[in-house]
């Protein structure tokens, strides 16, 4: 009677004979676990498997040689067979606090996700399980009982692109219960390949600015996340045009059509949420592509942004050069001595001591120097990754609005 | 100079160096293909692969003998081994409308997702493929170029739980452009091991919602899409306690704690949105667990909702009697007269002709057949699956608030 009651518990999921399946078959394995002297054990159940290997952005990195330089890849390690075709890795360290990205390699086979853990991670169309290991300024990535602000897909009439479009929005605990107050708004940009769900999910953006806020480190505000490919309606699930493959070579991303609509972006959040709509109560960072269109944005308009965060920014590409409305790119130092002229309370840059674009945002930041242009700069450690692109939100976000 | 900028454009994607190898070494594989003739053809590719299998819910369904009953399987077939390590295969037959999930087989070792497709589904810690043909029915799970709805996630404080929970709320296109305008809500409830993302990811509840209204067919409603594990906060990775492993023993899903608590929902719903708070305006409805809860909640507020719907409801598994809250289930007859005479618009149950709760809700449907009590009736094929649950939001939505 008891195994009949648990086989219906199981088909009571709500799930379809095909899930159910792996539900009955894959139980057992627990993975990741991490240990009480701070290792990290991964195990993957497959009897039939030759060799299983682990990849993961917390093993020592490699380097690795192109005919376009030198790159860091992510280390690799071998599971060890145990009973019942369970492989087994702990690692010989302690895994530092922080949010990481892994895969298991079957056989040669690599991207292999890890089936007992169901955080996973979608970048562009890379799968990768996930591994938060608390502690320190991971902390802030991880939820904790703390007030939430709420967190809307929102869609806006573009008509620049001429269709509705989605973004994030991001409202802090406290709006809804208080309806007279008014809130300054951060715009957050992602990268190439990215959407509006990216600084969600990679970024860890929400419980950031839930945490931050939670403990009086940063003011209580909006938080909007666009996309930043015009041409697209949204994320890849929820585009009327159905699959969008993963592609190099999505038109209008960086040629200046984007930052030409940003105003159009701006203008629907002040008339959709009660906004502080002026300069001194608005800001914008971005990543990589966002970092590049953060910078045109704020120049192309220097009234409209108080704060600016250039993360990783994608300058120096030779993008400008290529673009739909040059007009945006040029005559950069006219518009960089306007801006300055008008004394913003924020210009912000950080970037990692091995990104390939270090060179680039060097050069950019010795042009601010040379004009005595006053801004504030952090080098980390690493290259163009998540790790420091959520690092430099949770450095960016407490000075803004002060 | 072509190469380098690709090579730059690539590493402009704002994606670790893991996730870059993936996209230099994953490209030039299409899969899934709907093609011109109805068919679909996958691809997967692996030189060192022995066997690569597909198994998916579009394929004809197996027969699986178990000591508990007979069940239908996913069916199976093998892709054949092309150039370049592809593995292909395509099927004999058109594919009918619907949303589909599929996974490979590699060597054996079964939930291998499609490296190619970015379409991918969580379902407690089940990841599968998705594969959305269009046409018909499933014209109503697509993204068009309609308006659309904001999806949010908001928590709201439970007493009774002791801590802030999350829900998944989906005001229509309009809400913010009408702030005088008042809205029905209707209550959405997933099964066991979901959550408040269950019916908006693999049910597309928002879509078919943004759809319906569209075209003129549905009311534009509110509709709450509730977390029924009272002992959790929300999804996974949305948990305070860090991730949790799936399990067929959640506290407190079936036992009237949650039942007992849906007051609070329905009072933060309309304290907290422009409402009609009153039950002429007020449905609920779910699948399996959800339509149990559906249930009882209706039964024990026979004053609260006028619509309500039981998708598969898991009733009659012997749940009722090891309740803490048993109060919440005794009596049924007497509750059923007392709903009943307050004359509910409507009361609706759809079920699969192979759900294993097929005999309990026919069951469940003679004694309301030897009472007399009025309600509508929905039989489809298949058994306790997705496909079914999305047919009966379908068929449920418009009906409500005429």
């Amino acid at each position: 009677m008891k195994k009949i009651l648990s086989a219906a518990a199981a088909l009571l999921l709500g799930v379809g004979a095909f899930a159910q399946q792996n539900i009955f078959m894959g139980a057992g394995v627990d993975s990741p676990v991490i240990n009480e002297d701070g290792t990290v054990t991964f195990r993957y159940q497959n009897p039939k498997a030759i060799r299983v290997q682990l990849t993961g952005d917390f093993l020592p990195t490699q380097k690795m040689e192109t005919q376009f330089g030198t790159f860091e890849s992510a280390g690799i390690v071998d599971l060890k067979e145990g009973q019942n075709g369970i492989w087994e890795y702990t690692t010989d360290f302690k895994v530092a606090p922080e949010m990481y990205n892994y895969s298991f390699t079957v056989d040669g086979k690599s991207g292999v996700l890890d089936p007992n853990n169901s955080f996973v991670n979608r970048d562009v169309a890379t799968l990768t399980s996930l591994l938060l290991v608390p502690g320190d300024r991971a902390d802030l990535y991880a939820i904790h009982r703390v007030p939430h602000g709420t967190v809307s897909k929102v869609w806006y009439p573009s008509k620049t692109a001429g269709f509705d479009r989605r973004m994030t929005v991001y409202t802090p605990a406290g709006y809804e219960d208080n309806p007279k107050a008014k809130y300054p708004v951060l715009y957050v940009l992602h990268g190439i390949g990215g959407d509006e769900d990216a600084w969600v999910t990679q970024g860890r953006a929400t419980q950031i600015l839930d945490n931050l806020i939670a403990q009086g480190k940063a003011k209580p505000m909006i938080v909007v996340f666009t996309n930043g490919n015009i041409s697209q309606e949204a994320a890849p699930l929820e585009n009327s045009t159905g699959y969008v493959k993963a592609t190099m070579g999505l038109p209008q991303t960086m040629e200046g059509t984007f930052e030409t609509a940003f105003g159009e972006i701006v203008s629907f959040i002040d008339g959709h949420y009660r906004t502080i709509a002026k300069k001194q109560s608005r800001a914008i960072c971005g990543l990589s592509m966002g970092g590049f269109h953060s910078l045109y944005i704020t120049l192309n308009n220097p009234d409209m942004f108080n704060y600016t965060g250039l993360f990783s920014a994608a300058i120096g590409t030779g993008s400008e050069e290529r673009a739909t409305y040059k007009n945006i790119y040029e005559n950069v130092d006219g518009k960089l001595a306007t801006y300055f002229s008008k004394k913003p309370a924020l210009f912000w840059i950080g970037i990692g001591n091995s990104d390939f674009l270090y060179n680039a945002n060097t050069e950019f930041r010795k042009k601010l120097d040379a004009a005595g242009y006053p801004y504030q700069y952090m080098e980390t450690d690493g290259g163009h990754i998540w790790r420091n692109w959520r690092i430099y939100l949770t450095e960016f976000v407490p000075k803004l609005f002060k």
